[in-house]
């Protein structure tokens, strides 16, 4: 590292680098932070933190260590036919996985207590409870997905008394969850799941993978009527016009979907209006600048150190 | 314990003892359970099992050893001017305190990820998310009540990331969670509390003790402009004319409750029509029968073998 040594800022929105450079400046000292408006030497650019980039904006760094992710998806970056052949590196730091496991259990206690029931009851001046409601301990609840994310909300979900089981496409081991995988793990996975919660990557393997084989395979004998879909994963592993066929023959009882096919969610999807579906705006784990540029930052100055980068992506699985 | 002595059930309710009379009957061979409208002996009443018994209707049971509550709260019990001199005994059951916990979590996490502003965004068509959503870390939860099941919900928030504090009449420890005690220990947990929530249970020192003054000094500095209350304790701990004060005049900004001053909660309550107010129909922790039957069977079991009881009632504080 020397002082011409440069950190370039990439992310989609007007200004919208302003903050990162700021808060990198403020963990890097010594170190050049620009973004794509400022003037720098391309061959003096080390590394790159990156959000929705442009396309082609990476091109000619020919200096470049390390392409860092400032959130979990790498999908976008994998996309750009111009991207240097720098390594890879998602990001991984606590608030995320904190703030994604919020949502996820939210939304898990929200279908497995009928919250909305009770809402309408309300709203109808109705005193009734469910002499029949389970306890957690009697819902399988089914974790696609066992990185990071995926394993926080399983350990997350089981501490709560779900039955959880995970499924990941190489095989895993988590503390007191069963565990599934690849394709021959699958369909005995989807068979256990009452209620399925999606963290997986968006990866040409797992494109359009929520359809309506794979929700035709999911348990049937729950206590709410039918199985329910969570995804925070990412839009594309949807199918969402079978998802909404599912949804009206019965094939599945109710979804929560924080990511979608195209965002923001356009005015005409019928999933905004869907009284089974429940639509939040890619909001699951939106992590503090703050954050994030402490766990990137702190790669980097371990870099420096000689020390390995964590959370490399291999290209590919394209995760 | 002889072929002749009875455990008798006795539950609010036209025929609502007869499936606990099955539940003992299955787990007390050798014992004659009965109900109020069976024919037996009161002299030869051992035991009593019983939730919201009518007032009176154990007098003349001279032979009794014990009572045990059916449910988590003893107040109905105490406040029998005709309350036979047996040892009372809560029940104390790991399903209660899960569904218990269930419950907490899911309408802590409705507040501090803003549930109902998305409903209403999903029902307007509006992508939007809150750039300055904290992180649970940085939400402070008080839990007032720290028997079995104030410190399980105090646990499990803990471990979903909330800054945790709780506050008990006399003085308790829980690993990781600070706590405050007593009248002297109450105003300093309220200051640091943004959202509240209640699991006391109700006594001539609790009565009422949810009103103005209380909710006045809670902490004003939260996302959400202003704290939270939820109360899954005991209705009778709610002035429910303040709480609707502090809700018109923003001391209070939202609450949650489970539990009613009258139940059900009458149909010309303004609670049910609040905008900032959620109701449940005092369902936050109905357990089996079969899991609560379990664990009384099992005190009565051990008692016969000579062993002590546990969870007994202190008469004088009520709980």
């Amino acid at each position: 590292m020397s002082r011409n040594d440069a950190l370039l800022l990439v992310v989609e929105g007007r200004d919208a680098a302003t903050p990162w450079i700021e808060a990198f400046r403020a963990r890097l000292p010594g170190w050049r932070v620009v973004g794509l408006s400022d003037a720098f030497d391309p061959a003096r650019v080390r590394h790159v933190a990156a959000w929705r980039h442009p396309y082609g904006s990476l091109k000619g760094l020919t200096s470049l260590d390390a392409i860092f992710s400032l959130g979990a998806g790498v999908d976008h970056l994998l996309g750009d036919p111009d991207l240097p052949p720098a390594t890879l590196v998602r990001v991984v730091d606590s608030d995320l996985t904190a703030r994604m496991t919020e949502w996820v259990v939210l939304h898990v206690l929200r279908h497995h207590r009928q919250a909305e029931r009770y809402v309408r009851q309300q709203h109808d001046g109705l005193w009734s409870d469910d002499p029949l409601q389970p306890a957690a301990k009697d819902v399988r609840v089914g974790v696609m997905g066992l990185g990071v994310l995926g394993g926080d909300a399983a350990a997350k979900l089981k501490l709560l008394g779900f039955d959880v089981a995970g499924w990941s496409r190489t095989a895993k081991t988590l503390p007191g969850v069963p565990t599934f995988a690849g394709d021959g793990g699958l369909d005995a996975f989807l068979r256990r799941t009452q209620i399925l919660v999606v963290l997986l990557p968006a990866t040409p393997r797992t494109q359009g993978m929520l359809d309506a084989a794979l929700i035709g395979k999911l348990a049937r004998d729950g206590h709410l009527g039918g199985p329910v879909l969570i995804n925070a994963g990412r839009g594309a592993l949807q199918n969402e016009a079978d998802i909404l066929r599912c949804l009206d023959d019965g094939r599945l009882k109710a979804a929560t979907l924080d990511v979608f096919e195209t965002e923001p969610l356009p005015t005409t999807s019928p999933l905004w209006r869907h009284p089974a579906v429940t639509v939040t705006p890619h909001n699951a784990a939106i992590s503090s600048t703050g954050a994030v540029a402490d766990a990137v930052a702190a790669q980097i100055l371990a870099f420096g150190r000689g020390e390995p980068l964590q959370h490399v992506v291999e290209r590919e699985r394209a995760y």
